[in-house]
């Protein structure tokens, strides 16, 4: 971290300012140029926030020059984290993929589908519980009910499952969940990410729609430093000013947070384009780009769907979309 | 509601929709243009998701004519809505400031400021308990012990507080809080807002970063649909490119919200702006504007702030707000 | 286009909004809800701006139901154009990979970087003479003396060359350019675009660093309305919230501009990230997601280029770029 | 700026960079701490753009502590400038209204506007001869036909006018133009700022849809290095993720440009707006957050305008709105 000091700072606030940083174990390098001097921290720095130093009547401006995580940063951990959801691999070139509908609606429909999407090679269901919705008058997920539902294509299947939490006090009924999801709405609920850290668990976190990367990973370090490291990082689109599409796939978030973190990244296309025709291209775009994994929503009857049945696939073109993955999965370097 | 229906849609198809409409208790207006044929939809289409319908085959898209909310909606509710608490009220030509700092730090601190700022005129005092923070790294709030020091300055100057809540296992510890805070990053909790909504008591809800008005006024919906119709509605700056100030403020949302909603609309022109020479311009510009309050970080020593010192004002430089405030106040229509 | 009246607007008022609705040669289609009563416009809506109609006071708002753009759009032209640049095409199967570096700086670097580039499968060459930059006290490029140089390495190698005006004035320079390139920054310069749509010259146009695609196709529009159909879209990057890369490339927006236009859609990775190791898996994810080309920043010697080295590859790293993408073409359904 | 080197950089690959810097005539202040070096450039960098040093292999990061802009900087010039426009005064505690319509479309009409604007006290006429618009199908404006016709309104009334240019070849017809103004869409034509640089005359800068304050004080900087230092800047709403308003007026621009920079600052709430109703509020705001004037569009007959009617004020609006101005100028310490 760089403290750039005031032209006109006095001398006496300097050394106060020096005395601060001291204590707080950090050693310090000076730099007086004839315009502006700085102060180089050495150290632990992630403890110290910019706005802090800031706040002083001697500080110009702060740079941070390292990364303000740590366990979620690749520098502490070269070698790619691999996830193991009972057997499913996620990470260090295991491509995963996941699917079902967005919100379970009936036994028939969730089981169904999880059997047509099984069948085409998807390691991992999904299917939301509880739904975040915009509208208070909106269907709000089957709830408990939903998960039994989910649970009972998990024992029919033997396919792991990942659901949606919403609130703390439904923890209890995650218990048999594969993979806890975080949704994008609830990125920065920290005291939701502070108990997902005590679980012994995988936590799929999904970047908030206008959340960028290095607050994406602090969402992940707030679970990691918790004590669970099982995180699963999912970019789901961000929002622009592009209105043809519901998000924006931020597909240069792959290679970039493969850069600064160690943990699997994963897309959903489904979400990011929130348009059935664009799910394809953008799958595959996401294993060019070195997705660790997709998740893509499947429903057996669309046009009926409670939920973004505009985005869903019929489990026949999802069969054609795990096709193509297949043809182009070797010479991107990933196996399933 | 208007539905647009794809060029070769299936007279059959067509007819399913229908029906599907009718049942929702909906009268249809059809209209068959050479190049497209549309649907209007009449009654409640609050019920109604437009990407429901767009999942359908034969539409080609869907435009909402009425807004999405009901309570919230000033065509439903003509007059503004005044708030009183404690006999403070906001909203309806009456204006208010929040003051205090952004956390609550020892017993003295807290007030101290708090006689301060009332003496230059503040109405209700502010001060965090539980802190929403990026990093897990840095200080959370004092919590309870937060809660009981600020109870404790409402004791000693007879001002009532507003402070934020991030946990609904807190709910309990807010019982003589006066205003209950949902956060910037809250504002999609839709878990806490339902129970907010079952509360006899103002909630201040603030705009999220990227959130857009309308989005703003589902929340509020969320709070308004479970009873609690008590909503201050907060601007606090949005996200943008610009990098010189933390958040950008949007002062149009204040004449556009009260075109909209009947709620009363107050600035957080401290947070918006994230450096303290900007706090007086941008409070101004808010009562300009047709703010029905500002909420102004006030803190004793700032430069010793164990948060967001950066965009405090001394005592000193609020009481010179308060007075610049309180010269325009009646060209521009308000009193306190 | 539906143009939706105010409640209570007076029947005279409306009758003077449909006479002159009905002068502009379009049909009228009217539906009196019981709270909202519309018009829908049928005919050639193009001509007419939805705020023109928005400023009337008995309209409350106006929906375009179809789109703006009349000779880029694809429903009047339903295959896929292939613009045909010295023998080769873009578009309609057929991927060009255009490579060179950002400015052209000497003979000697312009020559050698074009054989190159050309050895390991680029079909156009790309070299700046005029640089857009944001500081005036930057590199402004070698301007008519590097269009020279450009044209040597066309000459020494047959390579078609792409490069950028910024100027009308310097149109007669650009008389032996195979492509004229409009850079992101000019998307709007309408002035630019009229005259370009002069000639008979292919013209790669940049979408804009905040450009919706409908701005990017009423762009394109510009030209085409003047006469000239050969546009060439490219997506660059647009600015988003996130700081770890330059631009944020919108891969979205492939497959939705190949819905909505036949014109040939390439992407410029080396813009969109600013940072060499991105490129790779950039472009390999374009062509995943259906691009018809990538323009490629090449260097000989990135650590001294005079613009731009941090994204250029050297001519041994662009070699395997084009070996990957060589490698999974065929099951993307493109041919060189 | 600040020179950040990788942790394993080469002290052969140092030693080349630090030649290289002072070759540039810079002066180098080292710092070597355990994790991090650092390089302090002191000396002009306002010739160094980052990304230059960024492509170089040994460097991790680089930093600008100074800004990037000099004759545009208030470090370099304390006091306000202010700028005489045939005696109308803007800056430096001078508030100047202009006022007119979107677009000039008839003898009568602009002259008319103008007699109506001056009597409320607007001290400068707007009208709009040559018009950016986003369809080449949509009305551009009158053009030199235009440009008389206001001239003929300045005969008549007295009034200085401003316009906009959007082509180089234009120039010779402003000869009498008292401000030229340089829309959004152009706040990057670097070209056309390269030749208003050269002439002697305020130049009316509006702020690029997307641009940050840096990258406006930047085209200034284009405009001013050029030798002319008559720049006015114009803050007219940035586009967001808000749709009620067809842009967000940066409200907090204003306080922040006054504090980088010596130049006049306006605001063009109209604008910024694209709505009536919103008009008076926003002008105010920018009235009580520091600006030095605002652009306000007005007509004689709102609903016929050809361009914009939608935000333009009637000339008894306008009144309205100079009457509350009037009220709280002296307040907020501006005289006309």
């Amino acid at each position: 971290m760089i403290v750039i000091l005031k032209q006109n700072a006095s001398k006496e606030k300097v050394e106060e300012l020096k005395k601060l940083l001291l204590q707080r174990g950090l050693k310090l390098h000076l730099s007086d140029g004839e315009e502006t001097s700085l102060i180089g921290l050495i150290g632990d720095t992630t403890q110290i926030h910019e706005d802090e130093l800031k706040a002083l009547e001697v500080v110009e401006d702060v740079r941070r020059v390292s990364e303000p995580y740590k366990k979620a940063n690749r520098k502490m951990h070269p070698g790619d984290t691999v996830i193991d959801v009972c057997g499913r691999k996620i990470g260090g070139g295991h491509f995963q993929v996941i699917a079902g509908p967005c919100s379970v609606e009936t036994r028939d429909q969730i089981t169904q589908v999880a059997k047509d999407v099984q069948k085409s090679g998807a390691g991992l269901l999904r299917g939301g519980a509880f739904k975040p919705r915009t509208s208070p008058y909106a269907f709000q997920g089957l709830g408990a009910e939903g998960l039994k539902l989910l649970l009972e294509a998990k024992k029919a299947t033997g396919m792991p499952i990942v659901t949606e939490i919403m609130r703390l006090e439904h923890l209890d009924l995650f218990e048999d969940v594969d993979v806890i999801q975080v949704g994008a709405r609830n990125m920065q609920n920290f005291e939701l990410l502070k108990e997902l850290g005590k679980l012994d668990k995988p936590i799929l976190l999904k970047r908030g729609m206008s959340g960028t990367l290095d607050e994406l990973l602090m969402s992940a370090e707030y679970v990691m430093a918790g004590g669970n490291e099982k995180v699963i990082l999912c970019e789901r689109g961000i929002r622009t000013f592009e209105k043809s599409y519901r998000n924006t796939l931020d597909i240069s978030a792959i290679p970039m947070l493969k850069k600064k973190t160690h943990l699997p990244v994963i897309v959903d296309p489904s979400h990011a384009a929130g348009i059935r025709f664009m799910v394809e291209p953008l799958a595959l775009a996401a294993l060019a780009a070195g997705a660790d994994g997709v998740m893509i929503e499947v429903h057996n009857d669309p046009e009926r769907a409670l939920c973004d049945g505009m985005q869903s696939l019929t489990p026949v073109m999802f069969d054609d979309v795990m096709n193509k993955i297949k043809r182009v999965l070797e010479p991107f370097g990933k196996t399933f």
